[in-house]
């Protein structure tokens, strides 16, 4: 299975993603084997064809496994949740533990070796694993590895009730997550090229091992808001619905009683940033899979600074936000279930604060939008498998809370009775599925643009073209210099810019395509027709304070839900019009994707900040 | 939004499958807008880049908003399964209709547009809607007319107590299944090149219509799956488990009750072939949608043809697996149900059935992969929409399957009481995991290798090469020829074939390579090297004997569970386990695609047959 050591990597794009056509002809690739070719050469898409016909079937082969194993687990995870007979939480255990030590065993080989022949990892994707992406999986690292000591804590405190599988498990996973956090570090933008099929099996593992933490993440978590909501429901009048709680509380006493209810409560507010940390993880292995055996121009990044000044308005409106968001989850988790009064009260609380900061939200996406449609920007359309999956996941994500809206404006539109504050309910869902489709947009069209100062070059230049009238011979020339040197020989940074090349393309060929788009896109064409106050800097300026405010709004919007005020159980309505189960069972599945959906587009947006 | 008429195309690839590469380098594109361009070009990353921003999000725009409708049928759907309070089956159908009516809209503007402006449509994706697929898919809708004609039958019969919307969903499908069939065979290869944004609208609410009519499709069936399989479930000696029949029958008489009765029956016999019809559409739909705005090289297939001479063995084996499961599907339901020994004894050789049969597959599989990587052939990794889409399908389709295994197998682990015909159940489910696994590879494999006659061309070519052992100059000559021509250059028929382009570069470039994978994969590396059976036509014959033996054996197996043979249901040991309600969810989420992917490997497998 294994492919050898150090030889010229199989010249492929990640799975699907392969470079277009399907003719028979195809230049040679540059004889140096391991100099980092150009991207667009398409000596790889034929060159070492051979070579990747065992490649490819990695692919499919460790993708299978992954998904077998995924199964496997989500299938034990379901039988624990249903109480199946004969499955008890120390084989779920069992099981997650044994995927980690396997885990752990890959990434210690692999860190041993890439230390050994470092030659061997020279080649990085500078997208992926980002420094900022780094930091905050630190952060959440170290919130995981709090939560461990605290189970191991509670494990300690019951120690006579419970298996040794509860107290090996959290020591396991803390194990698991401080060398995970050293390897991401370290080999996150590494582009495997030896050992293919190895490492391929050896990545999806931990992808799909870090999936299942988190799939057992969130299912604890569901748990507990299952039965939190299920004591405070009554108090709203639904007194009919099944209330028998899923408890799994120890049935022997912990020694210091006190001690052992700070903990059990303590861990259920580290689970939101444990299942953050899960899913980050297994985002950035994804990326790694994916970019396993694949060549990259090694030049091609900007780098991303970090700039705060002229974001004073953005931050100080996201900043509100994030202020109000707090004293709103506060009000709403002492209020909700009190009473009946006190927990409507709380809801109509919690909307109309929702409705509002959407509303602003929306009005600034569509702001963002609009500033770009208006300018003209070419989009980058490289290969970026970390930007790829990045939208996907924004749009895959997003389709888990548009599933729980739709289902509030079922249930209000079907409902017979109608509470007055559950009207409220009717807006604030509206508003999720439609500042999402706008946000996800604005996202979308930020993380193709292309850096900032490249395409301020090229407006220059393109100006100078045009004035001089002399398109055509500039664009046969740059045909030849274009076509070849970015085919064929490998780019280094004795190239000349790549503004010039691309200017006298987009002025031969675009002419017409421009006219008509600008009548139908923007309106106002070239940077000249746009407003003084967008230009240059003033525009990345109002660009970057509506990233900034974004940001902020989307980390505001992820601590509600995260921290136990979820209104679609507490507004009761649903549950009466789908019922008690099927409703609940809609939102245990749809509310995680909903919840990651925030602090990725949270995270989306940090990135959109930076490169702005 | 709409970008004009007759425009070059903005030269992008499908969303997240552009051409690799960042750096701002570039060549022109071909002055003439209209020339079918070769898909290696690098031109089209960057050349109309900003025509391509529109595209984009385009692409954004369409796909959020076919998801949310997908999501809101979806929820109607669920509604409807639990009967929730206020939602009828009429508002479902009226949702239903609306779509289609809307798509049926938006397709007669297409075909007239279409007719009109014969310029804007010329250029076509090879790959796309293969004959064979029309085929089947006509097929396929005949039987959903036929359906539909039985239902509006049924309709009238009961019309005194149906509301009017079960007459009108019915027609309106018939329509819609009529002119969806007649767009898909004059449309489903076009390459969208104006409108670019309306079409991808109306592309995608297809693609989202057609996959709102297979849920429901299926849901239909699944219902009426479970009421029989509860009628059931109680002589097998499983009384305890819940047995609520979710019934639907009209609450009046029938005029001619066993013309009414005949309907009713009849009307579950079509239905697995709708189903299939629905999902054949949509994804044929769907692979419309990802070309829109692509460029392609529209010399760049290899005609399949069906050719029936020297499968004999391949054949007759499938035939018998075909007859032996006609057989067994009618002795199963016949005796299933009846008594608790019948039961047993028709569990048991279904069983044993399945067990033979799918190890004869698993062995087949085996061989044609063995015989692949003996031999030496490159892999086509060109952009290929359609057959992208088909790889995905078919490991997605398959975890449905591994989910109900792993239920099997953990169930028959976990139980304390073990009658003994629930242990060939352990066999049965690890096969059905193993088989599909194996299977998935050979098809993989199959569809990404190049056409035959090819890659002999170069095999000969290659053997030439070698023997000058002149391989550098060669090699630098076709880095010119190739590399300028096949980049820049449009391609036509008057180019050289390609074979000699790519031997050169192989030679040059790939000798280690070859040497490795020689030793880690095959064991036997060159032509010369091959077992005497295995070579040329006599190995073309082996493999297709193979693809028609899997391929039959895929259609036996779609039988059973698209016509209620369902040990899992039927067996009851894992309802034990998991609880009766929860299985039975999973089971009706995981079955569709169980059933589809038997069909679509059958597919996949007649085009791999085509090709060999």
């Amino acid at each position: 299975m294994l492919e050898g050591l150090g030889l010229p990597a199989s010249p492929r794009g990640a799975a699907g993603a392969s470079v277009a056509g399907s003719s028979g002809l195809a230049a040679c690739p540059p004889p140096s084997p391991s100099a980092p070719r150009s991207p667009e050469s398409p000596a790889p898409r034929r060159g070492g064809v051979r070579a990747s016909v065992p490649q490819k079937l990695a692919e499919m082969l460790s993708s299978q496994y992954g998904l077998i194993v995924f199964v496997a687990g989500l299938l034990l995870l379901l039988a624990w949740a249903v109480h199946a007979a004969g499955v008890s939480k120390s084989d779920l255990l069992c099981f997650l533990t044994a995927l980690m030590l396997l885990q752990l065993l890959w990434m210690l080989w692999y860190v041993g070796r890439s230390s050994a022949h470092r030659r061997l990892f020279r080649l990085k994707d500078t997208h992926a694993g980002a420094g900022w992406l780094r930091g905050s999986i630190t952060l959440f690292a170290v919130i995981t590895i709090i939560l461990g000591c605290l189970k191991i804590g509670y494990f300690i405190g019951f120690s006579e009730c419970l298996s040794a599988t509860e107290g090996v498990f959290p020591v396991t996973h803390s194990v698991h997550t401080l060398l995970q956090v050293y390897f991401l570090w370290g080999h996150a933008k590494d582009i495997i090229q030896s050992f293919k099929t190895l490492e391929r099996f050896g990545v999806i593992h931990s992808v799909f091992t870090n999936l299942l933490l988190w799939a057992n993440s969130v299912l604890n978590e569901s748990k507990h808001q299952l039965n939190e909501h299920k004591e405070r429901l009554i108090t709203l009048g639904f007194g009919n619905i099944t209330t028998v709680l899923d408890d799994h509380t120890p049935q022997c006493n912990c020694t210091p009683p006190t001690l052992c209810t700070a903990i059990s409560h303590g861990i259920y507010y580290l689970y939101p940033f444990n299942i953050e940390y899960q899913i980050l993880a297994s985002t950035m292995l994804y990326v790694l899979w994916k970019n396993i055996g694949r060549k990259v121009d090694s030049h091609q990044h900007q780098k991303m600074q970090f700039k705060s000044d002229g974001v004073m308005m953005g931050a100080v409106l996201g900043l509100t936000a994030l202020a109000a968001t707090i004293a709103v989850v506060v009000v709403y988790l002492i209020h909700i279930g009190r009473s009946k009064t006190k927990s409507e009260s709380a809801l109509i609380m919690f909307y109309l604060y929702a409705i509002t900061l959407m509303m602003l939200m929306g009005a600034a996406a569509l702001a963002g939008i609009r500033i770009y449609r208006i300018d003209e920007k070419s989009l980058d359309e490289s290969k970026n498998p970390a930007r790829k999956l990045d939208s996907d996941l924004l749009v895959g994500t997003a389709s888990g809370s548009w599933l729980i809206s739709w289902g509030s404006i079922l249930a209000i539109l079907c409902a017979e009775d109608h509470p007055h504050y559950t009207w409220y309910n009717l807006p604030y869902s509206i508003l999720v599925i439609v500042e999402k489709y706008i946000q996800n947009l604005f996202i979308f069209e930020s993380i193709h643009r292309e850096p900032e100062e490249l395409s301020e070059d090229i407006q220059t230049l393109r100006v100078v073209t045009v004035c001089n009238g002399n398109t055509m011979p500039l664009a046969s020339s740059c045909l030849k210099s274009g076509g070849v040197a970015g085919d064929v020989a490998p780019r280094g940074k004795d190239m000349p810019p790549a503004a010039n090349v691309n200017v006298c393309m987009r002025e031969s060929c675009d002419k017409e395509e421009e006219k008509q788009e600008e009548n139908s896109w923007g309106g106002s064409p070239s940077p000249v027709h746009l407003p003084r106050f967008l230009q240059g800097n003033a525009k990345r300026k109002v660009l970057r304070n509506i990233a900034a405010f974004l940001f902020l709004c989307n980390i505001s919007l992820w601590i509600p839900p995260a921290f136990g005020c979820r209104p679609e159980y507490d507004n009761g309505l649903e549950e009466i019009v789908f019922g008690f189960e099927p409703w609940i069972i809609v939102v245990n599945l749809a509310m995680p994707f909903s919840i990651f959906y925030r602090m990725h587009a949270a995270a989306s947006l940090f990135e959109v900040y930076c490169k702005i």
